[in-house]
This record gives structure tokens, C-alpha cells and sequence, in this order.
């Protein structure tokens, strides 16, 4: 991955209680396989992921140099399902599909995840069968030829529904030429030209045993669990005794970010006009983050919030409205969402940003600080109920910060945000540079008021 | 309602065991009022829904004789929260933000349910609120008005979504002029059209003491919650003392129904054309439901299903095939899907109805049968970790059938499914009907094998 850092080798067994009564284990096994488990007293399901710290802003290094390989990463994570020596594409989604279980995987900007959510006595199969796909899978020459297509007719979904366009747009947009910009699954173009060769070679390059991450929430006991995972591995014909490299984990060093448009205006013949307004924002580790999810959740996170109140329930313009803050390793983005009549967009655009700028100049107020707190940590708290969020965030944690925070330790940071915090926050979010982007039946004169306007794109049309 | 049957005024209460160690218990208060509780040992968070048994469907009746009702069903339920005399629309959406609780509603064709999902500690502050706007909404004028853009935002929304498209028409083309076939939200000209003063009679109709259900999951003490209730409705000023009519449940007599239409075609200029094939099915409560589910599970429930398994696996034409089973109280629908490129339509279109044929020719394997019903049982008890699911599965079974089957019973009934039982009803729906909808840019000549085509309808474009 690019700008690592090296993790000590000896890197510590961890063991403590979190949220509640549930008990995190972390042990690392000689080859630099991590395994993290998180039982949940009374709980009858388990979710296992298994997660490597590649995602699509690491194509370049991981790929060669070339941006026909944009999409490479996602393009693997279909092909891991595809077959091992032992197991055909079929005898994979039999194995899950027998015992009712939920299996897929996601490639994000920053990691790949393949996982199961099982009853608790189907967990040493979902990990046998993950482990199988993790560490021997073939991809075989026809199996990818006919994976090219689904992936295309997948690119081809996102590419018809709006909130999926103007989302990969608005990242482009405000984060310009740095690799978090890109969309996770390249382009049809990149997609055709993609060869076997190249994929092969970045399964090789970074499912190695030291990339290897195991999270496990739900019932599971952690010493069963690293034998099993030790077990599976080695059937897979691993050189498990030494560590071939060191563990690393992403720097969070903080990115330059240049914008990229300051419009980017996608012209659709649709009803709606879906918007969005969006800043340079913080990486996921900045130490404002509670103070960030206070002002997002002020600002646009529920149905109290400002931007619902006012450009739905007071004005009746749009159905969805919100904001919204993603943060990344050394980047993130703020941004405002609306879909409306497109006759309505600069109106709604304008007053997204209006009350954005009101917070900016005028603050919260110790009501909405209170209001923000009791949703932040009664919907982390309601969130805990699922495995899937624990195994989720076990792996994120382990994968970028290695610190495990929890809901006590969340609140408790919670509680030292202020009022002045979030207008601190909201004045520099609001100094930066604005980008918009816009799917819809519109001309780029609609946000003259907010942002330099370019040309439209041709638009669409079917022959 | 349509065709209702009075239940008998002294409905018992009932209390038995199910699904594990849950407790469910059945209050009925002298006003009609039914309350229904499950109690998970172990749970933390409570589930709560406030249902009424009327949908789109019964819009007719309900709201007078002309179609320019249709979609007020769902007005009304955007209109339950805009605010009583003693809380506004903000002091309903604080209520939930500020515990970090989930609110919401849903209007389906037979029934509409407002719900919200807690913290155990946050259940009577549910129960109060959920209480007061079904009671107690006043409907204001201006609100009203204002709530006309905001659902108007909504359907255009959803005339965006091209799967949404596909499956209203698919409904409208397999069921005709049954009520079912209509989609829930109405259309922009019904919504333009439906006034204040209709609404308010429909609400005034339909949400009385005896229309309403109250059931929760998870977390709750059926006594405390049975005294939360009475309270909050007593403070509404209702009459509870007696009944003004029986409580009724939704006949099971089975509709006669014809099809709408053999094709469905809205050109879009989209990169995908989604397909939808589908036939007249069964009623929510017909005997063959668990055959019906192997059915649907083997041809397309999963990644290992035949379908699956030829379209994309075999193929590669589509990213998202599967099969989908929808019953109501008197008639259904058993459909296919597919999204595909427009040139590969026809010959997805013809690869769905030639497995389904296969499978009504040749049956299914005891394999296949083994396979479902562990998907179909397994899937169930990992559902059943959830109290949303457990909620929604109580209201559904009191206004339904009146019967409450625990996960052994449906795994008893699942037991006794033959692939025999399996072919006949596969042939059995492969004798109906066929109709087939599909948005994308296509021509009707593209399934011309299939059905008889008509002229399509004018492209939707941008000026």
C-alpha cells in the first residue's frame, strides 16, 4: 500500500472488555496473521471477515503504473468466489447458501473485506471456506473472462442510478488528482482492458500471510478460532514460520488536496435533480472527529436536524436531504446531499449552503449539543446489537489506527466537545474550497451563484 | 376494508412460548385495541410498531369512488408526523433523534405500520409518541401542502430508480385491475389532485380504537406495555368503553385475476435494461407456501440458485438474477429478475423462462430440496437476532391470519415438502399467464418470442 508504516514485530497479544460485557482478543500468529475476536455474551450468530489493506487508492503502486488498471482490486474481490482447487465457484455459494448464511465481500477505497454473518455452530466452516478463497484461489482464464462481464453490468447498474453518480462525482470533485478521488470500481474502459496477468499479479503482491487480518464478532471462542484459521492456512501450503516482510499499517499522514472541479454536472433526463455539495474534510483519525459528528449530526443526520427541517419539513422542496462526513487515512470529505425537481436546484443548493454558513458564523446551541450527543451514542449503542458492526469495526480499527475504542471511551470524548468546537470546525470547513456536483435535467447556469460554471456534457440518449 | 370477516368480540388472550425462549402475549382491550408483545431474554433494544390494516388497496373504499384517491394511504402516513396539539412535527422528530432511536413508517397494499426501534430504556417514550400522532394528528392545512411537495419528491425519486419502475409495472401487468396491482404512492396527478378533506376522512375511517395493533420485540414487559398503551390513548380522549364495531381481519377468499398486460415496455436511455417476468401467484396463507419457498429458493434464492448460477455465473450477462415470491391475503405474484445490457435482454429474458420451464418439466433434486431447506431454515434464525424482524412478524400475523407460527412449526411444515410438490406448482404457475415488464432502451421486438408486443411508448427525454 502506498505511505506504510512498519508495526513492531512482536506486535502484543491484546485481551481486554469492551462496550458492555464483551470480550476483544487479538493474537498474532509467527507469519503475521492477525486474529481479533469480540464475543458478545448471548449471542447465537457469528460474523467473520476476513480483510486486507488494499483498496482502489492503491492501484498504481500495487498494479503497476497505468490507470487501466483503476478497478483491479474490485475486479480480484469478484474473482476470489470464482474457485480453488478444492471448491468450484458452486461448491463456494453451496456452503453458505445450505445453511442460510449471508456471504459477500466489499472493496473500498482502502481495504477489501470478504465475509460471512453464520449461526454460531456454522462459524468453522464459513472460516475454512474463506480461508480456502483467500489464500488458493485459481483464477481461472474462462471464469474471468465471464466475471468481466458481470462486473461490467454492475458498473452499468451504478452508472443508472443517480445517488451512486453524483457521489463518485463529488469525491472527483472536491479530491481532486489524490488517489481517494477515484471510483473503487474503475471504468468500463479499464474494466475491458484489464488482463488476467495483472490481477494474478496483485493477488500474489498482497494476500500474503503478513496482510492477513481476521475479525470475528458474535459468539466465538478465540482460541478455537485461531486454530482453526492456523489450520485452514496451512492446507493452503503458506510459509506460516517467518515473516517475509513487516506487518504495516497506513500512515496518517495528512494528504494535500487540490480540488478537482469546482462543478461537475452529469445531465440525465430524470424527474429528480439529485445534489451535492461537498468540502475537503478530515481523515478518520483527526482528533476533532467527535466534534465533526457533532456538526454533522446538527446539520443534516436525522430528521431534527437543520437541513431536514428547513428544506423539507419548512419548505416541501426535496424528499432526502442530509450531510454527511468521510473520513479516510489521510484525507476525508464533508458534503451536503439534496434530490429535488430540477427546477428547485439552485434554490435547494443555495439553501444548503446557507445554513451550512449560518452554523459556520452563529454556532450550535447547547440544545442541539445535548440533542447530538443522545443520537451519536444511543445509535452506537443500538448499532452493538449486530455482529456485522462489530466485526466491522474490529477490522477497520485494526486496519488503520490499531486503537480500540470503546462506546465508554466514544462518549466520554463525546462529552468534551463544545459549542466553540463545532463552530471552530464549521468555519474551516466552510473557508475551504467548494465543489458541486449535479445529476439531472439542468444547465450549469444553476449554480452560477455558488461556483464557476463550465460547459455542459453532451447529454445521454438512446438511438 | 375490502372483504372483512368480524372476529368474535371476546378475541382471547393468548400467551405461549416461541421461536427459542421468546414469550408472546396477546392483550385485547375492551375498545378493540390489540396489543402484542415478544419478550427476547437478553435483548437490549425494544422494536415498536403502530399498525393499521389498511393499504392501498382498500383506497377505494375507504377514501370514496375515484381513482384520484389513489396514494392517500400514504399521504396520511407522511401527515402522522407533521404534529398533534401537544407536540409539532420537530418535537416528534426530536423525540427519537435525541435517544438515537430509528423512526419511521411504511404503507404497503394491505396495511400501514409507523414503528421505531429503541433502547430498552426509550420504550414508553416510543410508545407515547407512536400513541399521540396516531391518535391525535391534526392535519394542518399548511402542512398538508407543504407535504404534497415532499411526497411528489418521493415518486419522482422512485420514477428514477429503474428497478423500482420495472416491479410497479410488473404488478400492474400480472395483476390488472385487481387493487394490488396498483402501485402504493399513487401518481404526481393523484397526489396533485387529493385534497386535505379526503385525507382527513380516511384517517377519521380508519384509525380507531379498533383498527389499531400495537406489537414490540425484544426488550418489554407485557403488562407495563399493555398499561403504557391504555394511557396514551385514554389521554387522546378516545371513547374506550366499548366497541362501535367488531374487529375485523381481511377475508382469504381468493381473487379472480386477469392479466393487465402480456408486455410492460418504458424506454429509458439508461446503460442497463432491468426485466421482470412474472405470473399470477398464491395468497400469503396458501397451503403450498412452504413448497412455494423451496421453489423460489432453489430457481433463484441465492448464489448457488439455478438462475444465479446460468445468467451470471455461466454467462456472465447480469450482475443482480434472482426469482421472488409476494403473497397478500387474496392473490400474489411469482416473478424473475434480471438487469442486463438492452442487447442481451432477450436472451436473459429467454434463459429465465427456460430454466423455470426445466424446473416444471423436471422437478427439483433431493439434493436441491436438502439445500433449501437449510437456506430457508437458517436464514429464518439469523432473522429472528433482529427485533425489527420479530415486530414486523407479529403485526403481520394478527392482522393477517390471526395465526402465530414459531420457527419450529414453519421447520416442521418445511420438513414435509417432496420435490414432487415442488414440480407440480412449478407447473402449475408455468401454465398461468405470463407477463413481462422491462425499463431500458429496448425495443418491444425484443420479446416478441415470449409475449405479444405492442408499440412502446414514447422516450422520456431531456429538453
Amino acid at each position: 500500500m502506498n505511505g506504510a508504516v512498519a508495526l513492531p514485530l512482536d506486535l502484543p497479544e491484546l485481551s481486554f472488555t469492551a462496550s458492555g460485557d464483551a470480550l476483544v482478543r487479538r493474537s498474532v500468529l509467527p507469519s503475521g496473521i492477525r486474529i481479533l475476536s469480540e464475543r458478545v455474551p448471548g449471542s447465537r450468530s457469528s460474523t467473520v471477515g476476513f480483510w486486507v489493506a488494499v483498496g482502489s487508492r492503491d492501484e498504481l503502486s500495487a498494479l503497476g503504473t497505468t490507470p487501466s488498471r483503476y478497478g483491479s482490486t474490485h475486479f480480484l474481490e469478484h474473482l476470489l468466489f470464482k474457485g480453488t482447487p478444492s471448491r468450484t465457484a458452486l461448491d463456494i455459494a453451496v456452503s453458505f447458501d445450505q445453511v442460510g448464511g449471508e456471504h459477500n465481500a466489499l472493496t473500498g477505497k482502502e481495504y477489501t473485506c470478504y465475509y460471512a454473518k453464520v449461526q454460531d455452530r456454522d462459524l468453522p466452516m464459513a472460516v475454512s471456506v474463506l480461508a480456502d478463497m483467500f489464500t488458493s484461489s485459481v483464477l481461472d482464464a474462462a471464469e474471468f473472462e465471464n466475471e468481466r462481464g458481470v462486473i461490467l453490468e454492475e458498473l452499468a447498474m451504478a452508472d443508472d442510478d443517480p445517488n451512486d453518480v453524483v457521489g463518485e462525482r463529488l469525491f472527483e470533485a472536491v479530491l481532486g488528482d489524490h488517489p481517494l478521488g477515484r471510483p473503487v470500481g474503475g471504468s468500463a474502459d479499464t474494466i475491458k482492458a484489464v488482463t488476467r496477468d495483472a490481477v494474478w499479479q496483485h493477488y500474489g503482491a498482497n494476500y500474503r500471510p503478513q496482510d492477513l487480518v481476521v475479525t470475528v464478532a458474535g459468539a466465538v471462542d478465540h482460541d478455537e478460532l485461531v486454530a482453526q484459521v492456523t489450520a485452514a492456512v496451512a492446507s493452503a501450503g503458506w510459509d506460516l514460520t517467518a515473516l517475509s516482510r513487516p506487518v504495516e499499517r497506513r500512515t496518517a499522514a495528512l494528504a494535500e488536496v487540490r480540488r478537482g472541479e469546482a462543478l461537475s454536472l452529469t445531465r440525465r433526463p430524470n424527474e429528480q435533480a439529485v445534489v451535492m455539495l461537498g468540502y475537503p474534510g478530515f481523515a478518520a483519525a483527526d482528533d476533532r472527529r467527535s466534534a465533526l459528528g457533532v456538526l454533522n449530526s446538527v446539520l443534516g443526520g436525522g430528521m431534527s436536524s437543520r437541513l431536514f427541517q428547513e428544506v423539507r419539513e419548512k419548505r416541501g422542496l426535496a424528499y432526502s436531504v442530509y450531510s454527511f462526513a468521510s473520513g479516510y487515512s489521510d484525507a476525508g470529505v464533508f458534503g451536503m446531499y439534496a434530490g429535488c425537481s430540477p427546477k428547485n436546484a439552485g434554490t435547494v443548493a443555495e439553501l444548503l449552503l446557507g445554513e451550512f454558513g449560518r452554523l459556520a458564523a452563529d454556532g450550535i446551541t447547547d440544545g442541539e449539543l445535548a440533542r447530538a450527543r443522545g443520537q451519536l451514542s444511543g445509535s452506537a449503542a443500538l448499532a452493538l446489537e449486530d455482529s456485522d458492526t462489530r466485526m466491522s469495526r474490529l477490522g477497520r480499527s485494526e486496519l488503520t489506527t490499531g486503537e480500540f475504542t470503546d462506546l465508554d471511551e466514544a462518549l466520554r470524548r463525546l462529552d468534551e466537545v463544545t459549542p466553540a468546537d463545532v463552530r471552530a470546525l464549521a468555519a474551516e470547513l466552510a473557508g475551504r474550497a467548494l465543489s458541486v456536483a449535479a445529476v439531472g435535467a439542468l444547465d450549469a447556469e444553476v449554480f452560477a451563484g455558488l461556483v464557476e460554471t463550465d460547459e455542459p456534457e453532451p447529454l445521454k440518449a438512446v438511438s
